[in-house]
């Protein structure tokens, strides 16, 4: 059950990190609902993957479950949690006071997996001073080096992203999330993971014509 | 050059899909900056994939460049657009009028890539009846069935989510895109894309916390 060393750990695949959060949501979901025991079956299916890739995803970080017994839901939700860091706090800086800022800085979610939202920055003198959540607006202009956040979160529009996210990395921070339609290059020390809301919506339009066609070749 | 049969294109695998939207994004990209050809390898890197993968994803729809020359950025532009349908316009239903909601129906990129709202409903007596970028916020316990949409956008606290996804299915919608907690199981004959804001900062919180690890062992 010992966790090992680093150098295992750091080739840990990217698809698998991400599969991990599913399987941390499944597993939160089952703990709300008081479910004991799970088979990886039942978590697999919930998380919309294959068994095997289930156990194949668990395998990076030692054993978990028990044969033919399934697994503890508390035990395993600690567990992923552990990997995923979601067992301590996350100090998060928001880029961008708009109305994408302003249902981030509310959102539910964040708290309660950890993610405190402790500094919103915009660069509009309008925004600035005003209050979101109980936190002061500060002018971007103004961002302390360094920041102290481990997260960055870029709520701006698409043509100020570049400068904004510099400014966030200017600050110390290593990973952000882009809600702006530009592409980033921030160098190897940075994480950015990109959410295209319009990239979303051209894989449903493909499926919405395909099931379409379906109905009515 | 020619279309393959329906019963090939079905056949193509859902990541395709996603990375297909996400060259075409870098393709509008190079044609925003007028460049006029692009090497296979060119384009892979500014969609984070290997040349060989982004040569795959094409060839399940024909071919496309040209041995040695490259592919010319117009002419693949207009044939990543015409598989995605992203050449056509497509109605959305949007549901939930609150931050999130209002910001959705204020994002440039939809419009610019044919994805219309057309209608705006919320649960809230409070919400109905105001306007948010000139569409008037409809009830949505009066959703029209059929209402004659393409896509939904769930934009609703997660509580309400399954109802309010119901209420579009019913109305005919085939393809949601998600921005609830919910996890949310509408039958085969409704495609739904999910994003979850927290899992992206769970991938975040792990990576941040590998880079601290590296300088800070």
């Amino acid at each position: 059950m010992g966790r090992p060393p680093m150098e295992k750990r750091s080739r840990v695949p990217e698809p698998t990190i991400s599969r991990l959060a599913t399987y941390f949501r499944c597993l939160a979901e089952l703990q709300d609902q008081q479910v004991a025991v799970v088979s990886s079956e039942e978590i697999a299916f919930r998380a919309g993957v294959k068994a095997s890739q289930f156990r194949k995803d668990l395998s990076y970080f030692g054993e978990f479950g028990v044969q033919g017994l399934g697994y503890p839901v508390p035990h395993l939700l600690r567990r992923v949690s552990s990997i995923l860091q979601l067992d301590q706090a996350h100090k998060v800086a928001l880029l961008g006071a708009g109305n994408l800022g302003t249902a981030l800085a509310g959102f539910p979610g964040f708290s309660r997996w950890g993610f405190q939202i402790l500094w919103i920055f915009d660069a509009s003198p309008a925004k600035v001073g005003q209050s979101i959540n109980q936190i002061v607006v500060e002018s971007s202009s103004a961002l302390p080096r360094p920041l102290g956040a481990d997260l960055g979160i870029l709520a701006v529009p698409t043509q100020a992203a570049r400068e904004a996210a510099q400014l966030l990395v200017d600050s110390g921070v290593t990973a952000l999330l882009n809600f702006t339609g530009a592409h980033l290059h921030l160098g190897p020390q940075v994480t950015v993971r990109n959410v295209d809301l319009t990239h979303e919506l051209a894989v449903l339009a493909y499926h919405a014509t395909q099931l379409q066609k379906a109905v009515d070749p």
